[in-house]
């Protein structure tokens, strides 16, 4: 049984177990974590069709039909039902699998999607497909974890290359464009993100690049991601600084220096995410840095960037092997200047596997 | 009045007349239409919302607000919702707004945050947005004419190199590689697609590139595109063929680019979209090959690459000045040949502007 229809299984299980008689998957992360069929998300229906006790199969224009079988779908044997360009793939649907109580679908289907299956499945609830598929997905297996360290290994390398881009005179956005290049021959398949914020831009956590001059004695926090050939994601953060710093800036960094590491320090299997963003927080509040810290402390990644969980106050959901999740406390004072330092680590049986490894101190150009 | 709050009012106006209360607009290309703010779609909510007869604000997590601000938004003085890490911003949203009737939303939203919209607005209907914003959105105006222009002169210029990187021996991956560097150098921000169907794979209308070496005697369907900077698609395909073709391919591919010109001559205003897909479907029936043209002719294009209006029999709409469409009958043999010859046109005042301007005949290498 390949890894798919094992998952594919699981999931089977999973709504049954949750009470879902059906969920629609539509092309997207979701549907290449079961299927391997890295589907372009477009205006016309393709969903994966997953039923509690029924066999799983596939809703497909016509004429994506062979770029279907020539994924995995085709080993896995699903079948695969076609509609025409001026057939309704929703109708076709819901006469396939008849009335249902409930379905869920997945949590990046387009909205208007979900409006046309809210049209068929008259007076169906339907759920968002996020917490089921989640619950597998968070869960990242040796494979996983595999692909998680090559796409770390990556963006390291780019992260070692970084000071060579970064000379006073220079505009973000050309070190941006350097950045970019490397993170392409490092091995990434695409750029997903290149954050250069300079001086006053490092205080904004999601500024991108601008066309601000780089000036001397400045910190640049350089965030960077990028997605490999097989899908998985890389994201790591590191601060630079051209010349001087401040002593009050050189002091916060400090602090958020070692509440990065107690934050790492304390995961393992059985703690709660808020518990992991807390540590950080407090460690930056008894050192009068926390209410700078205006972000939570890290998110899942895999086949997503962004994917549960989420490691923030509020979220009691305990952690388990096999999680993957960026630790990246920042503080920012607005219109001044910003630090913020990015790993992404795996919960192990007792302890955090660190997944970046480049120095974490602010390091100086 | 800048031109984002002159389509601001357009779409106020517009959700009047269609009684709509509210639309809620997330990061995506209707958001960047309405407010130039290009914000990666990710799972924290960004929202533009815009009321029949209120003013129109937005939605922003805390940490965006900066990035918010330093986009046309901060010009345009909308003023700004902002919601910290632990807040539900679909709750602070329903309270500043208070209860309506019914909602709509971009086409484009996750459907998770639909389903967040749908539990806090209880009682109320959801509607897709993507015919509201569309209307307004179709018709392109004349900066978006030369955008797209500029869009379809890069990508013609990348097609004017194609033939250099077709070799009988390498792979399509390998000819794609360099195309896709052709496509960013010819000055799109984005690949988008490279399709390089060789041999069988050119029956493939959505074959992307393999690992397949390409032969002599075959024919090569090549569709590209990718995003400008200013957000506006390039898309257009041409069919190469190294070596000797067979009478017959030769013919029908005849038959084809007849039936795309004459489908090019019949735009203007007043036609209906779908009959602009009659016209080449009919030619190509009389002549034999209509069965291997198993997709509608086009689909508009602007800040996507797929958008409104969809070319397709069924579509009576009636086409306007200033809608931009692709234009790009294909006939498919399964596991066998294929062939597409693609262009964007512009509907002008008397008939279609042609935006794709390379050969369109048969290019033998």
């Amino acid at each position: 049984m390949s890894k798919y229809s094992q998952r594919l299984t699981r999931l089977q299980s999973e709504i049954r177990s949750q009470g879902v008689e059906a969920i629609f998957i539509s092309p997207g992360p979701d549907l290449r974590y079961f299927t391997g069929y890295d589907a372009v998300p477009l205006e016309r229906l393709t969903a994966l069709v997953v039923q509690a006790d029924k066999d799983p199969f596939v809703v497909s224009p016509y004429l994506e039909k062979s770029a279907a079988i020539a994924s995995p779908i085709g080993e896995m044997g699903l079948e695969i039902l076609t509609w025409q360009e001026t057939d309704s793939p929703y109708v076709k649907l819901q006469k396939a699998i008849g009335n249902v109580t409930n379905y869920a679908v997945d949590g990046r289907m387009w909205a208007e999607k979900l409006i046309n299956f809210q049209t068929v499945f008259t007076g169906a609830s339907s759920i968002s497909g996020t917490e089921v598929i989640s619950s597998l997905r968070m869960i990242k297996d040796a494979d996983e974890i595999e692909s998680l360290r090559a796409a770390g290994k990556a963006i390291d390398f780019v992260h070692e290359q970084v000071p060579n881009f970064l000379k006073a005179g220079r505009s973000e956005r050309e070190i941006g464009a350097d950045i970019a290049n490397a993170i392409l021959e490092a091995g990434h398949k695409t750029v997903d993100f290149v954050i250069v914020g300079s001086g006053p831009n490092s205080a904004s956590p999601h500024h991108e690049v601008s066309d601000r001059i780089v000036q001397n004695n400045e910190m640049i926090v350089v965030d960077l991601g990028g997605t490999m050939p097989d899908g998985y994601c890389s994201d790591s953060t590191r601060t630079y600084a051209i010349g001087q710093m401040s002593d009050e800036y050189l002091h916060r960094f400090e602090i958020l220096h070692t509440a990065q590491q107690l934050a790492t320090a304390s995961v393992k299997p059985g703690v709660t995410c808020e518990s992991i963003d807390a540590v950080a927080r407090n460690y930056m509040n008894e050192h009068g840095i926390g209410d700078l810290f205006i972000h939570r402390i890290g998110h899942g990644i895999g086949l997503e960037t962004h994917e549960h969980p989420y490691m923030v106050s509020g979220n009691t959901n305990v952690v388990k092997e096999g999680y993957a999740f960026s630790i990246e406390p920042g503080f920012y004072q607005d219109g001044k200047s910003g630090a913020r330092i990015e790993d992404i680590v795996v919960c192990g049986s007792d302890g955090a596997i660190v997944l970046n490894n480049r120095p974490r101190e602010l390091f100086v150009v």
